[in-house]
């Protein structure tokens, strides 16, 4: 490609709304152009990052044995309806009606079709094992897109669906997939972790997600520097801190605590470390009993030092049906007092108390005194209060000891893949069954796996950048080598140099771009340090005379001499290790 | 590819609505499934027929200078009701709401959106010309989808838009797009046709067509076969066939024609030719004045066997703003007489007559008298009625002198592509300038350039298939040889050939598939043929002793036997003729 022949348009200034470094560099860089809230024109420098990593996971999903297809956008309502997300599936679902008023979605995941493909193609047990992948458009209608890819609302996606005759074969699908993840986002060149993760809206009984790592990322990972174990913070275990409970040393004693609603503010008021103090949280669950509502109030206890872990908290028995925080008035009508300064101990109302799993081994411990401005200090189960139901409600913090030994380590992700078992959630609601050996119907068994393709884009940004602009892995830049010619137009023997080595290079297949604009070597640098190319060759007359070319790799700190004669060599084994 | 490791999944019969042969054997094939009227899967065989394609498509696109680009499929109301389209454009364009009631519509092609970018992108004569282009998912939320892949409501399209300084610029870049569409029907290997046609509702003032060559084709071509000139019938102009008027030779006389509403009956009670006849056609038109609607009848005279044609119509003085057929009600009052015997002598109520060029020239013809069940005959320009308008109004029909000499002859096409001279049509609305030489700002003239990628599949099958299935052109054939063992299992010779020759093909670059599956060869040839693969090579035990197994190309009547050691040899050779 020569720059003159190709559109490239950079901006000196990303537009306010952009957050976060892949929005704003992605903008700036003119790979995206915003066409509405959360949808994008991929312009041609970003649809190239967004082809090379399709045709990688393509590859991968065919090595896999997976076989390609492609459903459409617009599905029909009936197939929702069927499976139960027509009603289920929030907002971030958009209905739409056709000039018949018919009920269509723009598909944000394909799971219907695909079973009812699955139920119409598939008869007997021969046929199976099945896996079927598309790359195609997604719609997701999030309430408030942002990051530019990275939340948008329309996007691409590649999902998977695998078919199994049962259980087992369905978990030899499960990890031949997870094989395929672990080698798609190898070759893309990204530092990345496949955690364990709760299974969320979608379903099914194990999952797990890839994680791109990032300070920029949403998602909390748990995981052990020295073994393999990892995990979504959301379904990490949190270990008890105490191996056993201490026998009670102090007297149960209300004291003074004024102005000190929160745990840190009680620890320094009486001296003590945050780790000696109980967090109270209240919550609710309203369960449907003979068409009256039926609310039970929870008190959880955490630690003071740690944080409440939501997921956790919802597979509580009871919890089924789901949970909110509880209300100040059903605050008030339980302990007699304003959040601040609950606890277990008097309260007006019977209360159930679910310890975590570390509180339930504290003694001597300090809680609210359920009346404002005051705690408890000396707090002892099984002397001052009942004991506890136990459970696992807090997300594990940095230094929690491993469950294989030595200690939990925590950084932030950005998901890219997911990969779920989805056991017959979907096949035994649409009935999508075969004809096993004995001739009798059985459900197929299902698997699911999404990888995120523009927001692989997005993430790779997010890792790898500095206050330049993008640095790309080799297998997703927009073009893996630039050459740079000083006085292209001017200087006959820059010109020949540079249409040599573009020739050469293109010859070794590398993806190679000559910038021929004939731009100041300060505007061209600037561009390219700004879109990312991985590899920068300057050509000038000062060094030709020398017969040298400059090489500088964009995480380099300065460049190269490199013979004429040598370069395009030295160019290829260079890039093989970017 | 391995069948067994493939979804092959053939069925006898097609569904009862298939009405085209392409849309019967893509489903019977298994290359389709329907999610929803007009809206399918591709599943695995009929999206590597499309992928085909669209690789053809955009090297092509590529080599012509066009430059890749994806925009959105969902795209804001703002630029359409810029555009004015949003008014405009019918139920076709579906237009939707996200959760925040915002409007939207699915793209059914991108000229708003492209427009959009380039007023935003380009400032300066130094940018262009450039040409923009995407392949991607269109909607047309058609009132009857039907044909399958024919007309569809949610489709694959590429389209290309191109922006320039001047007409002139303009036209080179028209002209460009127009060889690439050359290249692009030739490589595909399909009998297409290049036509002058109508710009219609996308605007602009030059357009052609790409069509197939299909009997079952919507569209009538006009062509000279000694030259290049061909147009769509809706344009190409229809000479008048008499070079003079006659002198008068016979009375006027009114005859009793009874029960003769039609010229064809009309002939046959006078015992005359069907071209001494003259067809009466009334339409009219409604034009807004002052808040009131006039409407003008219209009288149009075309020779008894020739029809209308009714864009030649649209572009009639006083049509501008539309027209359509008169009303019985407004028959009657001008002519005091109801269809079937109208005729331009002694109407009620004064008319505006145009006539066809040829019959502006005839003389002595028949036509209504204005009475149920009389002619007249012996009808005489200037002597029974004044001179009329005149202008071209009906279709060509085979046989007609062409321009340039020889006659013309007329044939079936399916249109695939469309390249459109746009001139300012949209960048005048959305205001998309730059800046000219001498710094003032100019309007850029745009074209675009649209193909069908999977109506193409579907064209290629309506124009290559028989009773036995489709016969793919090597470049879109799913698969380009297949290779049939016979006993597979059971005989070492075979799968061991077989397997051999494979992977020799495979080394040769040919797109092969081996049909392991060990079906009985009847089910496997039916299967394969259905498919329409260009290639099969059978392989036997029998064959094997001799040293030999047979080839035989799709359209071969039988096959023939080939040496082994020659085989892949031979089977390239025989695939470039394909």
């Amino acid at each position: 490609m020569h720059a003159s022949q190709y559109h490239i348009n950079t901006l000196k200034e990303a537009p306010t709304e952009a957050e976060v470094a892949s929005h704003q560099l992605m903008t700036r860089a003119g790979m995206i152009r915003k066409a509405a809230g959360g949808i994008y024109t991929y312009m041609p420098m970003g649809l190239r990052v967004l082809r090379k990593i399709e045709n990688i996971i393509r590859q991968e999903m065919d090595r896999s044995g997976a076989i390609e297809l492609l459903m459409p956008v617009v599905q029909p309502a009936e197939l929702w309806v069927e499976s139960g997300r027509w009603e289920k599936y929030g907002d971030e679902l958009l209905r739409i009606k056709d000039r018949h008023q018919r009920d269509f979605v723009l598909q944000p995941t394909s799971e219907e079709v695909i079973t009812d493909i699955a139920r119409n193609e598939i008869h007997s047990w021969r046929q199976l094992p099945i896996n079927f992948y598309h790359i195609q458009t997604k719609f997701r209608d999030e309430r408030r897109p942002r990051f530019g890819l990275m939340r948008g609302r329309e996007f691409t996606m590649k999902d998977a669906y695998s078919f199994d005759r049962n259980a087992e074969d369905a978990q030899a699908s499960y990890d031949n997939m997870y094989d395929a993840y672990m080698r798609i986002f190898a070759r893309l060149g990204l530092d990345f972790r496949a955690v364990a993760a709760d299974t969320g809206s979608i379903g099914g009984s194990r999952s797990h997600e890839f994680q791109v790592i990032a300070d920029t990322g949403e998602d909390l990972l748990v995981y052990n520097p020295d073994t393999d174990y990892a995990a979504n913070i959301e379904l990490a275990p949190a270990p008890c801190l105490l191996a056993e409970r201490a026998a009670p040393g102090q007297a149960l004693v209300k004291t003074a605590t004024p102005e000190a609603p929160k745990c840190e503010l009680v620890a320094q008021q009486l001296g003590l470390d945050l780790t000696a103090t109980v967090k109270s949280v209240v919550v609710a669950t309203d369960v449907e009993e003979d068409g009256q509502t039926k609310t039970t109030v929870y008190l959880l206890l955490i630690r003071g030092d740690h944080e409440v872990n939501d997921i956790k908290v919802s597979k509580l028995a009871g919890f089924e049906k789901g949970h909110r925080l509880a209300t100040e008035e059903e605050i008030v009508a339980v302990f007699g007092c304003k959040p601040g300064y609950l606890g277990p101990i008097g309260t007006r109302q019977a209360v159930q108390v679910i310890a975590d799993l570390t509180v339930a081994n504290m003694s001597d411990f300090v809680c609210g005194a359920n009346e404002e401005g005051f705690h408890y200090t000396g707090v002892n189960w099984g002397r001052d209060l009942p004991e506890p139901i136990k459970a696992d409600l807090r997300n594990v913090v940095h230094g929690d000891p491993a469950p294989e030994g030595g200690k939990l380590a925590i950084q932030r992700g950005i998901e890219v893949g997911h990969v779920f078992f989805l056991g017959d959630v979907y096949s035994k609601k649409l009935n999508a069954t075969f004809l096993e050996t004995d001739g009798k119907p059985a459900v197929m068994q299902m698997g699911c796996y999404g990888i995120g393709v523009s927001r692989i884009a997005a993430a790779a940004i997010e890792q790898n950048h500095d206050e330049r602009g993008m640095i790309w892995p080799r297998a997703l830049a927009p073009f893996e080598v630039v050459i740079c010619p000083i006085g292209f137009t001017k200087s006959d023997a820059v010109r020949q140099t540079a249409t040599d080595l573009y020739t050469q290079l293109k010859e070794q297949g590398v993806d190679v771009i000559l910038d021929d604009r004939d731009a100041r070597p300060g505007i061209m640098f600037a561009d390219w340090e700004l879109i990312g190319v991985p590899l920068r060759i300057t050509i000038g007359e000062r060094g030709l005379k020398e017969g040298v070319v400059e090489m500088q790799a964009r995480r380099d700190a300065s460049s190269t001499n490199v013979p004429v004669e040598q370069i395009a060599q030295v160019s290829v084994e260079r890039l093989a290790s970017l």
